[in-house]
């Protein structure tokens, strides 16, 4: 039976279908997959009439559904945030109700941005989603949707809300969390990088590894374990920018530390002031869900891939 | 400037219309709402193509929005459900985001519903929604759609989540919760009222009338107070059957008691006891929001009414 990866050209996206190679896979996405072989790669956006039906069609056992329009996206255009992070996720539920003895497991990516401050010291697993951003919102609102189509049988489903992932691959972009990754990946390099903040702004974090593990871990589980919450914050690590740096000198030395330059952003400061910077991630871990504990497993993580 | 009640055909909304008697009052139902004088009233399907727009046309400055197909019909028709509750309530919300110069206040009624089993002693105000039924999911996703659209400034909103309301008027009905109203109604009457459940079941209740007191307590409350969280449990009575019963006797004495037979229903005991118990709702109270605090205000609010 097939498995079905939507938002499979993506940077976890990319990487899942790397560690289910050999599996019957197919990767979808609105960038086209590079292809992969055995793998089955279209080119489709899920909020298109009739694109969700198409993508079922094999009738996929497992749906990885990672595709999104991210927060400054969303916050950037409203309608196309509402299409792409909330029908299009929605249209992937109908068409999966629709489809005669059909019951596929949905595997959600969800976010830690549907919580909103306040924040408790931890936050709990059991916090009212109080999200900030447009994006915070879809989520949430898919992660509600998911629950009331498992609890009707229609489906099996799980959300699982990421910690911000770092190390990201690539060039340094625009992105508000940005930064967390740029400082280590570059000086890493041998390359500069800009930190816009404070070192003492804590936040919540893990690898690309532990994402992938995850989405695995959560194709495997007992779903029945989640008693109809199927919705739970992942397990991380809570690490100020202080820490984050010195991992990366006990890792690569003072002369990587000196390559980051403090060049302090008040707009950038003023959204990451919004952001949880502690989860107790209970639920998760004693479902088995696990996640780096120090940064320095987080920066070999990405040296080892690099490798 | 007029008011729009949606859902003004309904218990609540003719309640409210009345206590706006003298206003100016555009009052919009599925079913006709009662001719008032000096109100506009619209027979209107919410959820049909261009009802929104319509409904908005005379720019109402405040929109009161009852209108739901309630927790049992959004079960047994889960696309009415979903079109009524939320199709519906999006396509307001659309409307007036598409309206120019336009900003009104909409005060949604929302629900106990949204929250789930295990819960604690007391509910406090950031448990996390884990609704058990179509309804209250609705009812949490519109909540998190309207805040991001008053946080995108196109609206003013606050979701008032209501208590059951007793004593509801009219017949006994074969809603699940229709018994917690008979038993005191029907007695109060002179008539005969079944009791499926034990005494000792607890539940959270409020009058028909701290309903309304509710409502218009949104409509000029300053909506910066709810720092970007609209969602409020209102305050009600935390009481069990036995004290319901015996508000009944101190009111209409053991005669009016004698007049409830106990019927078992496994089927209404096993749904009853999947609803929460008792609330702080401590920041709705601190906002001014008042509800009874004994089954005997509540009672006498009925004979009043009805007198």
């Amino acid at each position: 039976m097939p498995q079905l990866i939507i938002g499979g050209a993506g940077m976890i996206g990319q990487r899942l279908a790397r560690s289910l190679a050999n599996q019957d896979l197919i990767l979808a996405d609105v960038t086209p997959p590079p292809p992969r072989p055995g793998a089955i790669c279209l080119t489709t956006d899920l909020s298109a009439p009739g694109a969700a039906q198409a993508l079922i069609a094999r009738r996929p056992e497992v749906i990885y559904h990672l595709a999104a329009v991210p927060s400054g996206g969303a916050e950037a255009d409203f309608d196309l945030g509402w299409r792409a992070n909330f029908d299009a996720s929605r249209a992937l539920l109908e068409a999966i109700r629709a489809t005669p003895d059909y019951r596929p497991r949905v595997i959600f990516s969800s976010t830690i941005a549907v919580f909103g401050p306040p924040f408790p010291d931890s936050i709990p697993d059991d916090l009212a989603p109080s999200p900030r951003t447009s994006y915070g919102t879809q989520k949430a609102m898919i992660e509600l949707m998911l629950a009331d189509y498992a609890r009707r049988g229609f489906l099996e489903a799980i959300a699982l809300r990421l910690p911000t992932i770092v190390i990201r691959p690539g060039r340094p972009n625009a992105a508000a969390s940005g930064f967390f990754s740029n400082i280590l990946r570059e000086p890493l390099a041998g390359l500069p990088a800009v930190l816009p903040v404070p070192d003492t702004v804590r936040h919540w974090f893990a690898s690309p590894r532990a994402a992938v593990g995850f989405l695995q871990h959560a194709r495997s589980l007992d779903l029945s374990r989640l008693d109809g919450r199927i919705a739970l914050n992942m397990p991380g690590l809570s690490a100020t920018v202080a820490e984050e740096i010195e991992a990366l000198r006990r890792v690569a030395g003072q002369k990587a530390v000196d390559l980051i330059r403090y060049e302090p952003d008040e707009t950038i400061a003023r959204i990451v002031a919004s952001w949880p910077e502690n989860f107790t991630a209970a639920r998760a871990r004693a479902l088995g869900f696990q996640a780096e504990t120090s940064f320095e497993q987080i920066i070999r993580a990405h040296l080892e891939e690099a490798a």
